[in-house]
């Protein structure tokens, strides 16, 4: 099963958690444009695939249809830069499960990523660090002794670890000004985004938090500051759901009421789906809507997405027709058994 | 069975039809102050309740509890300003089936009213009349040759008819400009008034039409003169539900989110509940929602109304209660066999 369809510590709140480590191959410039290079590090790469294991595959993006990247995009296993970047320079190697992926000349030659459902810093971080040694051994990395891994841009050097972890709040961003909780937070170094990374806005009450120093710092430092933080986050979180599911019925009314359009709509965009589906979640997670699972939300989330729907319907279809699809999709995965 | 819950001609537009006459007896002043004079008033129509008949009884305003008499004026049987009448002179004669009820007392001696379900006007100002006939024949009526009937108001006078229909016209709302429609009907000296006469605000999407001339104009002339631009706004308001439902899914989609929202939510204010209502009548009127009955719908809107659901619950519970109250009886009307 894809992580992302399972469970995980903490995911009441914890939707999952990402370890990145940007790393760049000895004996090759950095950032690749010709053709000539690029050739040169897929096959060192290709020629290691099966020593590397964990059964992943290697594809070009080129050769990939866009509604497949876009799911990628989607499920935040690929960048989205990665994907638009016009002369499709790139590749990954990625696993059935989809908890490993390789991007292979996306900003780095490698950006190595490991994913688990829920909160889960250090066996994240423990998987992709076997990876890493695996990889280092095999393709030999470009490294400096006072700058640790070498990467393009140098606010990725040192660790080259990017730690992050994506929290559904809808209490907390309800109970307190969100500009207090980013001040807060930015404190401690780390950066609050929306899912998509970089500038995405906050959709569906979701954080995604991560480390903003790489450099002059241990991987372990890194990660237990942001455990810290996040355990925080979740605690408050949880409060914030018992003031507000204690105080009245609002609550109890909005979730229903969310529950009560998106079974019944007969066409609904995916700004409001996922403004509903946070109202559904927190429902689930407070066990105020038994009519769902865990399983059933994170089918919802993954199948009203544009590509991961289309993908799924195995046709490609025109915004007001996904509004119409997405509406007849949300109500039979609500229905199944 | 209450007329209100039954189904009449055209009633996928046309609510209700009402009569009703002003009459004042003769041999009494108008508008009567004094506790003497209502009793002898009062003393006179009740010695004659055996031989008017029609199942009628009567129930003097002081008597009855407040949540009875508001239940009455939420199912437009009485006034509000009867009601309201810090003096509570007012006394009714009502029959089971409430499809006539004589106001005593009220701005004038005697308003006879008849209701009929759907649009009736011909079957209900003959009821109206043969009930007039009666009372006059067993009271005597105070009339005038050049102005007919006479009436506490000069407003009134002549035929003292009041004919009314009340109209469901959504999409006719949806589809022009209200002012045209008010300002055409205008011109047929009808009024157009929201569902409580006078100075009500038109909620939802219910009109009430009614004749501005009583006298210089005969009874036929009266009704007629309405039947015909009811008629009009009926054909209308079905030539605008057809371009809305063909055009798009988006009128379908408005009424199973309204159904979606009231199955499901745990509160709702009675104007919300007003309008999304109005959604699903128009859906069941359409054939789009299966889901409900016509009979079903009456009943919603009738038990959704403070006193009316009040009434049904045996007890007197405050706003926010009622918002709560609301949402149950809501499901339990529509889960009904």
């Amino acid at each position: 099963m894809s992580w992302y369809m399972q469970g995980g510590t903490d995911s009441d709140v914890a939707i999952s958690t990402r370890i990145r480590l940007a790393r760049n191959l000895a004996g090759f410039k950095f950032n690749l444009k010709t053709e000539d290079e690029i050739q040169k590090l897929e096959k060192k790469i290709t020629d290691n695939l099966y020593a590397i294991g964990y059964g992943l595959k290697f594809f070009k993006l080129k050769d990939m249809d866009d509604i497949t990247k876009m799911s990628l995009v989607e499920k935040n296993i690929i960048s989205p830069e990665f994907v638009l970047n016009k002369n499709e320079i790139g590749s990954i190697l990625i696993n059935d499960e989809e908890n490993i992926c390789i991007m292979i000349n996306e900003e780095d030659h490698i950006r190595l990523q490991v994913f688990m459902s829920g909160l889960d810093l250090e066996n994240t971080l423990n998987l992709a660090i076997e990876i890493d040694q695996k990889l280092e051994n095999l393709l030999g990395y470009a490294t400096n002794k006072k700058y640790g891994y070498l990467t393009t841009y140098p606010n990725n050097c040192g660790t080259g670890l990017k730690a992050s972890v994506m929290l559904h709040v809808p209490s907390l961003l309800e109970a307190e000004n969100i500009n207090k909780i980013l001040y807060t937070i930015s404190n401690f170094e780390l950066n609050v985004k929306g899912a998509f990374g970089e500038g995405s806005k906050i959709e569906g009450d979701i954080l995604q938090i991560s480390n903003k120093r790489t450099l002059g710092i241990t991987e372990k430092e890194i990660v237990e500051n942001i455990k810290v933080i996040t355990q925080k986050l979740i605690e408050q979180e949880r409060k914030a759901r018992k003031i507000l599911a204690k105080t009245n019925i609002d609550l109890e009314d909005k979730i229903y009421r969310s529950y009560g359009i998106l079974t019944n709509c007969k066409k609904i965009s995916q700004e409001e789906t996922n403004k509903l589906l946070s109202n559904i979640k927190l429902g689930t997670d407070l066990g105020i809507l038994p009519e769902l699972t865990d399983a059933k939300i994170r089918k919802l989330y993954l199948y009203t997405k544009p590509a991961n729907m289309q993908k799924k319907l195995g046709m490609q279809i025109n915004k007001t027709e996904r509004d119409i699809k997405r509406a007849e999709i949300i109500k039979e995965i609500i229905k199944e058994k």
